[in-house]
């Protein structure tokens, strides 16, 4: 049985921002707190070390019943049994990656423009991560923010759900999700928070809040 | 059915050693001059920029009835339809390979101990490169060469196909062949050569020649 997109808010790792460079130990607080979906996001790491580390976020998402994505790599996603893989811009075609993941598993994949997102969903993937909507110091160097505006005519130019990604906090969660955002994408607002536990549990108020709002209670809360 | 390893020079790619940095051509020359295993390890490569690279020597190889191998990454052996894969030591396990990779594909193991030799061929690898037999610049940093008693040693503890790797050339190759190895296996010797058709065709002349004076003419050549 395919896997469901039943997640709202969506952890990208970077070992580097946790606390004490503990990810383990930030994950599972995050865990703890109400993520529901971690993509392990290691480029540097070589095979070995990224199974070794995919096997240990295994056991801690499973043990929470979240999902594991791993960034890019298929092959550690099969090998370490994560639910999906996570596409980056330099990463096989989506297509490809389908073939090799089955139809089961999930695939997601960064976007930046509506073109990329209707190629994500034309070659097979079950939801795409959409941004930087918002200023982010790690993305600075890309150029402006897209803004809320291009996040809400991509949400409206596809059928996958959509994850908002950059710069994305409880400032600005309700206006994400009002534009038509499935979710939340995100790295240090958890990973680097004093209490990962608190600031997952706090952003998935923000977002049921924001849901309750939007869809004046009508839409069942996952 | 299982991938047969019927070959005895294993070209190794690094595209910066390939004169003027043409990997493809330095290639499709060598398959020219007799090599029929290729493995392409470019660990510097996004994994888009590598399937696609691997997509052209694949067709190359199929084109010379070579096989292919790529290095580390079981994704893109299998996205590009490769003969197998190649594990290094930062690879992951010989055994999860297997799992992925299925029970016709080929894997063959970097080894340095006859311990490591001993972890493939129990693994599941269908056979391994053992190196480096003598000296060559690419490897000074990681201490002195194994030697070829060593190489034979290693040889008679395993029952998998053994490749030397590490300074082999036209003048030790017969050293290698009397040690026990099914073949040899090389970068810049044959890519870095000059003409690497004619490098590829006298090694494998050098190897022809050392089969027969070492099983008196009584081995098929393959």
């Amino acid at each position: 049985m395919p896997v469901a997109v039943n997640f709202r808010l969506y952890l990208i790792t970077d070992r580097r921002l946790a606390r004490g460079g503990n990810l383990l130990s930030a994950v599972e607080h995050a865990l703890a707190g109400g993520v529901h979906a971690v993509q392990l996001r290691e480029k540097d790491l070589g095979s070995r070390d990224l199974l070794e580390l995919a096997l240990k976020i295994r056991a801690l998402t499973s043990a929470y019943g979240a999902k594991l994505l791993i960034n890019d790599r298929i092959d550690i996603a099969l090998a370490a049994d994560a639910d999906g893989v996570h596409m980056g811009r330099n990463s096989i075609p989506t297509r490809d990656a389908r073939r090799l993941m089955g139809p089961d598993r999930l695939i997601g994949c960064s976007t930046h423009t509506a073109k990329q997102l209707a190629e994500a969903e034309a070659g097979g993937a079950d939801f795409a991560v959409f941004g930087p909507v918002y200023f982010t110091p790690s993305k600075a160097a890309f150029g402006p923010p897209l803004g809320v505006d291009t996040l809400r005519a991509a949400c409206a130019s596809t059928r996958i759900p959509v994850f908002a990604l950059g710069g994305v906090g409880a400032e600005n969660i309700n206006e994400v999700i009002a534009a038509g955002a499935n979710g939340v994408s995100m790295i240090s607002a958890i990973l680097a928070a004093k209490d990962p536990r608190q600031a997952a549990s706090d952003i998935n108020l923000s977002i049921k809040n924001a849901f309750l709002r939007h869809t004046q209670g009508q839409e069942e809360w996952s």
